[in-house]
């Protein structure tokens, strides 16, 4: 394997009535901003639940946050945090809220003279509030990484930082069983591509890292459709663990001293800013084409994926990637997401402005081996159609 | 799953030429204190690679720390603390060393009447020296952990506590190709005997710690026998794989959400403790015989360790067990650790004296369902011979 260094100290507080334990995670003097989005979480009980956990700290709130939290809106926290000498944020939603929460502790103590460079120049950040969060929606592994992804005029940019790596998570299974179908299909998902984007490359003979990979890719293939089904959509082990999945599917640990694919994340990001098609059915568009169109340098792994995630014990190894490419799909159909241009509306005539959008944000040389150049990411686009 | 809270800020440097890493993790301004054991370091070239990352700190050194590191020795360290104002330590070894460095680490800073306490009382610490370790045997897992198993008068005592987890620990496969035959099986068999020891129990739908504990099992029978085969005991990808199983195998992860059964651990501490047993020799042998005793309660999940990591399709629930159960034996076998209390020399005549031991040190209700009594003990020390 590659060399590595692999750190995760965020506190991960795991299963029912878990969202008690911010009252002793934030510390009692804290001046709280309690950020949250449009307020599904009045309507689940989760706000109450938090409100309760912090009655005996000074707090405010901010909410608002929108799915691919916008740069505008995140900036009009930092007038509350200053009037209220906010020194502590508690981000309770889906990965767009922690996301956008970062962006806000990033901004708030940022020395530079413009927060917007942390995003448009990468400048990099020294210092941020700290944060915790309470996760109502598993999907992106924000909750235990430092990773996060803000909108300004239709263009998706990330910034990444183990600054603002959540000191806390709260996953607490049973408050996700308000979801929509809709935001189970794109946790699980999301989930589901993150990790084939640290596995699905060539190997380097990291076997813990694959395993661990291929138990998460099994875990997600069991468990998704148990979720959308009417007769369990109530299982809260199945809920648990989609939900611990989803954590370790992008927390660093399985990505740690092996190579790593971003190419469908980023060419799905386009997707989103051009189109406003939801980050997850971006990428359940994008992957099976990456597959197609890179079977030959990822052939040694696409095997491995077919026999040991999908049990496929065909001699054949073309036959095998094949079958494995088609139960990928067929998967991904099974929870209900697009996989195809087509289905979202998008067609042949706007590959060219995609493609226009990943020259303009430098990505020209995508992949494992940065070989997805801007004429190969529309190979890749032209396949998905 | 059960709920849990799961945290390890232990940053880890993987990988050739990490040594160098420790120069720049240990604040500038301390004192270190180089912590090793018999002196093996300073034939493998680690302990000149330590020396050299050290050229701009302050540091002393105390070696002599022994397998199954004792009391008396680790509390000779304190005199060396105190006289320089040592306020880090460097943990240079295998687990032994890590654990006595632990110990070491919780004495300096204990305000009790007797450092002695923390192990014969389990009186908590609330203060330790903070520490780093550079690994040279892949085993135990506590470069990653917050346990520590000290032993006085023939007598194994644990202290666990997060306060004296590593800050950080270099994991440098290279430095292990100088481990003899004897410390590779030992450190594969330890790391497997603690994947199955939270693996092994009853079914909590935990989908994503038995997966991840059976890849670190199917990772560790791949991986064992190839580093004691002579023709590729230089194997640096075997090493590697072997080194991060043995971390995860006890960082905290696999355990999270999941009943445990540490009864062949504890079992196993008196064969050390009353006869000199090798920690890794006394569960290979006492494992075997916990899995026979116990296989109706583990039933379910014996079946499944069967199924995925034995990959054994036979029909039959019973002969699927049995078959698991001489897998296992035979690779401890082709590891070359013993599976009896006869290869080792322990008779019947000794059955008695471990059970008393177990009594005396309060072990009368082992395994997950605490119904391990020294009665069960004794069955399975008896089903050992």
């Amino acid at each position: 394997m590659l060399n590595f260094t692999f750190q995760n100290p965020t506190k991960s507080h795991f299963g029912e009535d878990q969202i008690k334990m911010i009252a002793t995670e934030i510390p009692a003097n804290a001046k709280v901003l309690l950020v949250y989005g449009g307020g599904s979480i009045k309507q689940n009980g989760v706000y109450d639940q938090v409100v309760n956990a912090l009655s005996e700290h000074t707090w405010f709130e901010f909410s608002g946050i929108e799915p691919n939290p916008k740069y505008d809106t995140l900036m009009k926290a930092q007038q509350l945090i200053k009037q209220h000498d906010v020194d502590y944020l508690l981000a309770v939603g889906g990965g767009s809220v922690v996301d956008g929460c970062k962006f806000i502790a990033a901004a708030a103590l940022f020395n530079g003279d413009d927060p917007w460079d942390i995003l448009a120049k990468q400048t990099p950040i020294t210092a941020a509030l700290p944060m915790g969060a309470v996760l109502t929606l598993p999907a992106t592994g924000s909750e235990s990484n430092g990773n996060s992804v803000v909108t300004r005029d239709g263009h998706k940019l990330p910034f990444s930082s183990p600054i603002v790596r959540p000191q806390f998570a709260v996953l607490d299974p049973k408050v996700t069983l308000s979801l929509s179908d809709r935001q189970i299909s794109n946790g699980v998902i999301d989930a589901f591509v993150h990790t084939i984007e640290q596995y699905l490359t060539y190997s380097v003979n990291a076997k813990v890292q694959d395993r661990f990979a291929e138990g998460l890719l099994q875990t997600l293939i069991e468990e998704g459709p148990k979720a959308l089904a009417a007769q369990s959509n109530e299982d809260l082990e199945v809920r648990a663990n989609i939900m611990w999945s989803a954590t370790m599917a992008l927390n660093g640990l399985i990505g740690a001293g092996v190579p790593q694919d971003w190419s469908t994340h980023m060419i799905g990001h386009e997707l989103t800013g051009g189109f406003g098609i939801d980050h997850a059915r971006t990428r359940s568009i994008v992957l099976p084409a990456v597959m197609k169109v890179k079977r030959q340098e990822k052939r040694e792994k696409l095997v491995q994926y077919a026999e040991r995630v999908w049990q496929i014990t065909d001699e054949d190894e073309t036959v095998k990637i094949d079958k494995a490419i088609a139960k990928t799909e067929a998967f991904f159909k099974q929870m209900d997401v697009p996989t195809r241009l087509s289905d979202v509306n998008i067609s042949e005539k706007d590959i060219d402005d995609l493609v226009s959008m990943l020259e303009q944000h430098g990505m020209v040389a995508l992949g494992e081996h940065s070989d997805i150049t801007l004429a190969v990411s529309k190979q890749i686009l032209e396949k998905a159609l």
